[in-house]
Parts: structure tokens; C-alpha cells; sequence
């Protein structure tokens, strides 16, 4: 019996592609035969390959002549060209063509990176993407940002570049660390401020369920952010402006993650910290009651997050966040731009005055 | 009094741009006024970038605040990650946004690898093309093929990124050393028998013209090029049909280009030793007559560029030729595809006996 799922549509012209979810899926169901002589290429981690690529490997032999994998070392620190290499060498080693189909299995890193091998190798190739993160599952697989770092900037080499396919499996969550949960649940949380106070109720009674990994639920959150996200995207593909409103918390949020080096605070951890800062930030510009900003940390809290960021400088520590800040690729010619929330489940994003976001980092840091 | 120009439009949708192609030109009369705070950054060479780069910065000085520039090495053999790392470190360094545009100021190699810098750098900036070799001119700064080499390949890394303006100024080409016009003649030669034959009879009649650089014929003979490519591209932006014409000579050129070590023949060089044996392929499997084969050997001929491919192996020959075909990123599955003339004028794509291949590598090679 096939087991259920359901669809998100991501409505992109001819870059148009799905999003299944579900549990213990078949892909088999969602992929056409390869042409003869085609070929597939996993890219995992020394993490989550052992774990489920064999499984995908054995699927994707029935339809691909030839199945390769590549293990890249996990974490964001390789998530560099070095480690990009390895995938294009794995390409050309085997004489893929423009036909290769190359599935990402694994979290963000592996999506990034994969992503962006696909959309540089021979100026493109079909990719698919199989998030095994539930950040990457509600987040970075759907909407085509691929990237990797440059020793001077986060995410500053990729394209935009879309999926032709984007499978969110839930089984695989089961072997995700409860810390790497956590840190998913807050791209979860994100999507109620900026768009759907409705679905942020639905979190205040359900967060329990999700922490509880129940596939229903799950499912049912997974659905709705990815539903949110491909709305989002469809309207503005490359954030020339709309699509921005998903970095709600991200500008805070990537000041903790590089100014704690990377890895060291996770990025849903980060985003978490900094989701709180943004509310307050909009609160003291007068957007948004405070009542609300208490309901937000609270949900964050409950989630098992941190609400408040770390302190990066002893001696100037606003002016250590500002630095890291400005930056920032969405930085304006060094004027740092913030999503704000302007009353619950609406977005806006704008500038504030230095003055008082290093209040509000003095006031939300400890 | 402003300077004669014609116009050739590359119809792509949102991604559409004009090709300006003239001597002499004023580039400001083709560019709005930068934003307040924007920059532009002049990727040059060391060959070029002493002749013209000075004037551009200057021009550029009155659109926009901050005009940076990068010298980058010469030559196909640099054409790699390290030279385009000198890019992204330029713009990284001088905090270069999303707003900076680029102008990529030499032949193909300087256009392809800003090109892929514009397309990759922050997942994609603004670029301008501004070829300085008649090669560039006709052929690579036309229709966002951008990319950079990989060890194991060429152009193997890149992506399919538009420019936002071509600017063909003919007065650059007075520095070109003749050996680069000729090769560059190669290209302009290709568009007749793939595409148009009126053109191939006018090119008899005007290479002396060309070959002495008149600004007259060179001006048709580049606008008639851009045209053709133009409306090709804009039927196959992706290369997934007709674009594969533009090809034709290339499959054999660059076995010799990869086979002599790239540098020691010029790209044009090949492609003009390759269209004879492309066209002589036709003509045994009986697309194409012998006495076009002899009337585009000829015109070859007098624009100076060699008819004949080199020997890349004295003890088999044809089987270094097919073994470097077959890596070719335009190979299928493994089948190396040719573009062959269907007639003068017509080109077609399609596979061909190893048998017959040999015999036309044995009988075009000295």
C-alpha cells in the first residue's frame, strides 16, 4: 500500500517543480525513468550517508543505469570550494553528462552545496533535493538559494537555481539529534510572525507534538511552511524584494553564527536568538505591541531555544554585532536592513536607526 | 557629434538586452546613472587593461561613485578558480553589494570568467560586456555562456547568466595582433554555412576588407554575427536544441585545442581546422556537396587560418581525436554529436560511424 502525502506546488514558470511530504516514501513514485545510459548522483555526508544511502541507492538503480555517490565531510566549515570540488570531480571522473540527475541527501550544507554544483556543472544539470534536516526540510530545499562560503563572507558563491523535485521524508527525522530539532522548529516558528498568525496559534498548542517528533503533526507543520515558502518565492524568486521577508531573525542570527564561528551555535539556534531582537527591534520602532514579543519568546523558549544571543565583545558588544552586520549581504551600501514585524503575521522590512539597535542588542543579550 | 551604431536586440524576456556595435563609442549614451553609492568593478587583463582601461574608469567616473578595477592574468590557461577568485576577493574586499555592476573588458577568456563572477558572485550581479577582440565580438560575449575550466575539462564550470549590455566598439580591435583578427574570422566565417548563406557569398567577396580592418565590412560583418547568434540564443537560450548549431567546427576544435595544449593553437584556429573537417564529415555522409567543402577550405584559406588539423599522435591519430571528442561536454551518453551542413546554409546535429570519423581525421590531418 502506498503510503499517503501530500503536495506543495511551487509555481515557477518553467522552473515550476513539487514538494511531497510524508512518511517512509517511495521515490520511485515521483521520478520518471531515466533515459538509457543515464545517471544518478548522490551527494550525502559522512553523517547521513551511512544511514540512508543505500536505501536510495537501491531505489535509484531501477531507473538509472549507473547510481555514484560522493561523501562530503559534514558542517558548514567545509561547505567551501575545496569540498565543492570534490563533487565536480566526482562528476567528471565518471563522464556525467547534462543528463546526470544529482540527488542531495542530507541538511543544508549537502543542499547547498549540491545545489550549486548542479547549477555550475556544464551550466546545469537536474537536481533533486531530499532534505533529512527538518530546517532544511521547512527551509533551505525549497526555493533554489544555493551557495557556499567565501573565507570573507557566508554565502557569498551560489546561484539561484530551482530543484527539479524536493522530497521531505519525515521517517528520516528520527535519527536527527534533538538539538538539530530544536534548531528546525525555529524556521517553523518564523513563518507565523511574517505571514500566518493563525499557524503561530497552532504552534503555541502543538509545539509539544512536534518536539514529540509525531509524524501528523509534523507533517501537517512541514506542509504548511513549505506551502508559505513556495507562495513567497513564486511572488519573487530573487529576492528583489518579498522573498526577503523569510531572513525575519536572519540578520541577528548570522552576527551570532559568525561572530561565535561557525558551528558553534547552530543556525535555527542563531535565528531563534535573533527572531527575538528583530520583535524587539520592532516593537521600540512602535509596530508591534510587546505583548506579542513575550508570546514569541515564550514559543521560542518552549521549543527548547535560546531567546537571548550571546555576548560576542566584552568591551563593545552592540558594536560587535553591528560590524557583523553590515557584512551581511543584504546589507544596502553598509545600511543594514532589518525584517520587522508590523503586527502579528505581517513583514516589512526597513532600516533603523544605530542608536537604537544597540539598545535593543544590550537589552536582548546575555 | 555622436558616433554611428547600430542595435541588435537578443529577445529573452526579462532577461533581454541590446548589442550596441560601432567605432569610437560613447558607453554612457547605453548606461543609466548609477544609484547613489553604487560602484562599478572593471574586470580587465594585462594585456588590455594598459590600452583602455584608464578611459573606461574615467567615463564610468560620472555614473558612478566608486569605479574599481581587477587585472587579471592573460590567457585560456588562467581561465580557472584561483584568477576568479581575484574577482570575488575585489568585490568582497570593497564591499561590493548586489547593486555593483560589473564590465568585463577583454576577449572571451576575461568575459567568460566575469561573467561567471557576475552570475555566482552574491548568487548574481548586473554585468556588462565590453569585447576587445573581434573573436569576443562575434561570438562569446553574445548569449551568457559564461565558465570557467576545471583540470579535468573545459568550461566544464559555469553557468547561462546575461549581460545587461554588449558593447562591440570596432575602434578596440586596432590593437588586435592579426593573428587574433584571424582567428576571430574563423567565427564570423562559421554563421555561413550553418545559418546563412547570403552572408558566406558576401564574406568572399569582402575578407580582404576584413582581414585590413576596415570599419565598414567589419561593422556588417559583426552586426550580421550578433544577429544571427541573437536569434538563435533566443530560440535556445539552454543550449537544448537549434544553440548547438553555433557549435558547428567546435567538437574537432577543441580535441585540438585540448590535444596541443590549450594556447598553442587559438580557439579560432581550431574551429577553422574543425569546420573543414566538419564539412567534409557532411560531405561523406552525403548532406553536402564537395565543391562547398572546397569553396569554405578556400575562404579559410584566405583569412589565413589553417585547413588542415595537426597531427596530436603519429602512431594513431584519429584515436587521440575521438578519445578527446568523447570527453567533450557536448558528447551524449559517450556518442560524440557533430553539427554538420545539411546543405550550404543548413546545419543539422547528429552522430556519425567511428569508421567514417577516422577516415575524415586521416584525410584532414597534417
Amino acid at each position: 500500500m502506498a503510503n499517503d502525502f501530500s503536495k506543495v506546488h511551487v509555481a515557477l514558470g518553467d522552473r515550476a517543480y513539487d514538494i511531497v511530504i510524508g512518511a517512509n516514501l517511495d521515490i520511485l513514485q515521483f521520478l520518471r525513468k531515466g533515459r538509457s545510459g543515464s545517471s544518478a548522483l548522490i551527494v550525502t555526508n559522512e553523517k547521513v550517508g551511512p544511514l540512508y544511502s543505500q536505501n536510495l541507492t537501491e531505489s535509484l538503480r531501477k531507473i538509472y543505469d549507473k547510481v555514484l555517490s560522493v561523501v562530503l565531510p559534514d558542517g558548514e566549515v567545509h561547505k567551501n570550494w575545496q569540498t565543492l570540488n570534490i563533487i565536480y570531480d566526482a562528476l567528471l571522473e565518471n563522464g556525467c553528462d547534462r543528463k546526470t540527475v544529482l540527488f542531495a541527501l542530507g541538511g543544508g550544507v549537502v543542499g547547498d552545496m549540491a545545489g550549486f554544483a548542479a547549477a555550475s556543472y556544464m551550466r546545469g544539470i537536474p537536481f533533486v533535493q531530499i532534505p533529512t534536516t527538518l530546517l532544511s526540510q521547512v527551509d533551505s530545499s525549497v526555493g533554489g538559494k544555493t551557495a557556499i562560503n567565501h573565507p570573507l563572507g557566508k554565502n557569498m558563491i551560489g546561484a539561484f537555481y530551482q530543484p527539479k523535485l524536493v522530497v521531505c521524508d519525515l521517517s528520516l527525522l528520527d535519527s536527527l539529534p534533538l538539538r538539530e530539532l530544536r534548531a528546525g522548529l525555529a524556521e517553523i516558528i518564523k513563518y507565523g510572525p511574517i505571514y500566518d498568525i493563525k499557524f503561530f496559534d497552532w504552534l503555541e498548542k502543538f509545539i509539544p507534538q512536534l518536539l514529540a517528533r509525531d509524524t501528523t503533526e509534523l507533517s501537517y507543520a512541514v506542509r504548511r511552511c513549505c506551502e508559505i515558502k513556495a507562495e513567497v518565492v513564486g511572488k519573487d524568486e530573487q529576492e528583489s524584494g518579498l522573498r526577503a521577508i523569510l531572513n525575519f531573525g536572519h540578520t541577528f542570527g548570522h552576527a551570532i553564527e559568525s561572530g561565535m564561528g561557525y558551528g558553534v551555535w547552530l543556525h535555527g539556534e542563531g535565528v531563534a536568538a535573533g527572531m527575538v531582537m528583530a520583535a524587539e527591534l520592532s516593537h521600540r520602532l512602535g509596530l508591534l505591541e510587546e505583548s506579542f514579543v513575550r508570546r514569541l519568546r515564550i514559543l521560542i523558549e518552549r521549543a527548547g531555544l535560546p531567546t537571548k544571543g550571546p555576548i560576542l565583545d566584552s568591551e563593545d558588544n552592540a558594536g560587535r554585532y553591528l560590524q557583523l552586520m553590515k557584512i551581511d549581504k543584504k546589507s544596502d551600501m553598509g545600511e543594514i536592513r532589518f525584517v520587522l514585524i508590523d503586527g502579528p503575521g505581517k513583514a516589512v522590512v526597513q532600516g533603523a536607526s544605530e542608536a537604537l539597535v544597540r539598545e535593543v542588542i544590550e537589552a536582548c543579550c546575555a
